[in-house]
Parts: C-alpha cells; structure tokens; sequence
C-alpha cells in the first residue's frame, strides 16, 4: 500500500514523529504537501472539505486507502503494526499507545515553552510569559516527563522501550531527544546526565541504517524557527 | 467484567469522561480511589509502583483484568466497542477516537485558561497571563475547535456524532458543554448561539435516562475549582 502523509512542508513539527517511523520501516510513501506545484492546496481541500464526510480537525494526517486519519499518536497506532513498529499483542499496543500519547502531551508542553499564550500571537508578544514557562518547563515537568519515560526504559531493559526490538515510540523519543538538543542546547547539556537511558536511546536509533540515511537526506527537514522545538537563546539560560 | 477506574476522588477531571461512558452503559465497575478507607493510597501504589512492569503517567487508568490502560482517550478507545458506545467497524472506530482525541487537546486547553504557565504554580501567581490566555482562547479557539466539532455534528445530520445512536465522544463533548457554562456562564451565553448542534446534543445527553440518574446521583462529583473547568469570575468577561 502506497501511504498518502499530509503536514505543512516547510517544518518537521508533529508530522516528523510519523516520516521518522515511514521512514525506519522502508514504507512507500508520498509527502504530499511537499510535491512542487500540488502541495499546501492539495491538504487543505482535505480540511475545509466540503465535500468530506469526516473531514480531519488539522494536519498531520495520513491517507490509506479509503482511510482518512488525523492524529499523529493514532496514525501511529495504525500504522505501528502495519509497518512491524510495534509487537503484535493487544497489550503491547495499549502500551505503545498509551506512551505514544505521553509523548505528544509533553510535545503540546515543549511547543508551550515559546506559545505558553497563544498560538495565535507572535513569540514576541509573549516572550516574558515564555520565559517564565520555560523555567517551569525545566523545573518541574521535564523532569518529571522525561525521568517517567527513563524509568520505562529502566524497566523494559531497554535500550528500547519494548527492550531490544524497536518500535515507533523509540523512533519519538530520539526526537524529543534531538529536538531538545535543538531548542536548548545549554540546558539540555547539562539534564541528559538524568536521562542517560533516553540518550542511549537516542543514539541507538540514530545509528540504525535507514535512520541513519533519512537523516543525511533532503527528506529531513532542518530544524526551524517555525515547528514545535525552536532555538531562542533567551530561554536556553 | 468489573472494571476498576483510578483517578482523583475530589475532582471531575478527566476521569469524568469515562465515568461518563461507564455510567451510560450501566457497567459494572468500581471508582477505586473514592472507597473509604481505601482510596488514593491503592491509586498511587500504581503510579510510583516498583512493582509493576508498566506503570502509568497519570491518572486517570482503568483495570480491565490483566490490562493497565491510562489515558483518558485511550481508555475510551478501549471502552467504546465493549460498552457498545462506538459502532463496530475500523473505519468508525478510528474516527471516534479521532475526535476524542480533539476532545483531549480541547481540554488540555480549557485548563490552561487558568493555569497557562505552569500546573505547578497557585492560579494567583499566573492570573495576569490567565487573562490573556482566556481572552485568546474564546477570541480565536473555541471558535476553531467547537466550531470544527459543530461541523461534524451538521455533516452526520445528528444529534450524535454517529448520527442517531449515541457514542462515548458524545458523552465528552456533552460534558464539554456542561463544564464551559460552568466556568464561564458569561462568555458561554454569547456563544451558545455559534455552536447550535452542540446545544442539542448536551440537550439530548442530558436526558438520557442513564444519564439523567447520574447527574443526580452523588456518584457526580460537583463542579470546582480544583479541576479542569474553573468558575473565576474575573476570566468570565
């Protein structure tokens, strides 16, 4: 099956958690927005629809067949055994899910960091709120998302959270992993010495072939000012 | 099977849209963490738990024999073929969980009005940003997505998502409704007139006989403001 992605083209944001694991798994698929001369019009004819029943709430989502589905976590839970990123068990994709949806609650808080007001406002009109977002942030809830996701590590004997074979939720938390990096270099410098499992985490998957090269790729968008991890060197104390 | 629900014994939170599912349903389970005596000491042995293999986030988590599922939206999606409060097919499985999953960042929305800087800090450390935070929200919002949820209501002709036969999204967006008016008699007035659909499906839910029984029963726990729906008068323009 040909998988249809559809996410803005111009930043990683929540569509990369779904590229990285079409990617891991060899998938046949098209990013459609970022074809030249189709693109963005091609996705919004999707959201406004019109003409569809169900039409998704916001990118990303994912065309399969006759499937429409919106979501990144739930994209995710569809296509995790479809493309072999997950164990077959009922159980085992309970879990997956449940910790792919912790993922995209602390992807909302990561975002916050610079739109702790609105997303509707410029970064600037909300910078001393951001400020002040991004040392809680660090304070408390990294520390407290991140240091869970360790202890499932921790558990699991890792260096994956399901241990030795890979899954998609592996292929999120290298993200979260190289999007931190990104975003706040200085800060994350010194805490991954509290999440030592994530960072060998984060580097078992970078050293996994096909991950290997879709990084090297012009696939890979860089990271930006515009996604979800952005690099304000005032919040990076 | 008895299902075994933990969460919070003082507050709705977000144990209330599985309470809500379970008691439409006229299932058999137990909200653990309210039995005297008992209560928030079991919850928190799962969380912390050194024993379990794979303990949860958060609350709020359902037991379901051998299975430990947190995440409210997950839980649903687990729920909602069971409790016969989702129709059977893939394709309408997937689409529930889809919108709850909309229902769910809604929510993380509504509680930052709030708490928009941190869950961390007391209401009146953040009320300054709260304001601004509560303007945004109604000004841009939830017009965007109770609008969107408005739409699905229109396309499916009503009054449920699934047209005519209830499902456990309905029962969310019904307490949706019932928290916004609570938090914001106000602003909820105007607004009501926006969302029409949405007001004949809190409408229709209300007076479900199951239903009806619940919210009158002390199994409901009231409004206030220590959950996700807050009444501040000074956010209520």
């Amino acid at each position: 099956m040909r998988y249809e992605l559809y996410y803005w083209p111009e930043i990683q944001g929540r569509g990369e958690f779904v590229r990285l694991a079409l990617e891991e798994a060899g998938a046949d698929y098209v990013d459609v927005a970022r074809r030249r001369g189709y693109g963005v019009a091609a996705m919004m004819k999707f959201i406004g629809g019109e003409g569809a029943a169900r039409p998704p709430y916001a990118p990303p989502f994912l065309k399969a067949g006759k499937l429409v589905i919106a979501q990144s976590a739930l994209i995710l839970h569809y296509l995790g055994p479809r493309l072999r990123l997950v164990p077959r068990s009922e159980a085992d994709r309970l879990w997956a899910h449940q910790l792919q949806l912790t993922v995209t609650d602390l992807v909302k808080e990561i975002h916050d960091t610079h739109h702790p007001i609105s997303s509707g406002l410029y970064y600037e009109d909300q910078r001393a709120a951001a400020k002040r977002y991004t040392k809680e942030f660090w304070r408390v809830r990294a520390p407290k998302l991140l240091g869970y996701f360790e202890s499932v590590l921790e558990k699991a004997r890792g260096p994956y959270v399901f241990g030795r074979k890979v899954s998609y939720v592996d292929l999120s938390l290298f993200q979260i992993v190289q999007g931190l990096r990104y975003a706040f270099p200085k800060r994350m410098k010194r805490f991954e010495k509290k999440v030592p499992r994530l960072v060998k985490l984060h580097d078992a998957v970078a050293e996994r072939p096909r991950m290997a090269a879709y990084l090297q790729s012009d696939r890979r968008i860089p990271f930006n000012e515009w996604g979800i991890f952005r690099a304000y060197r005032e919040l990076d104390a």
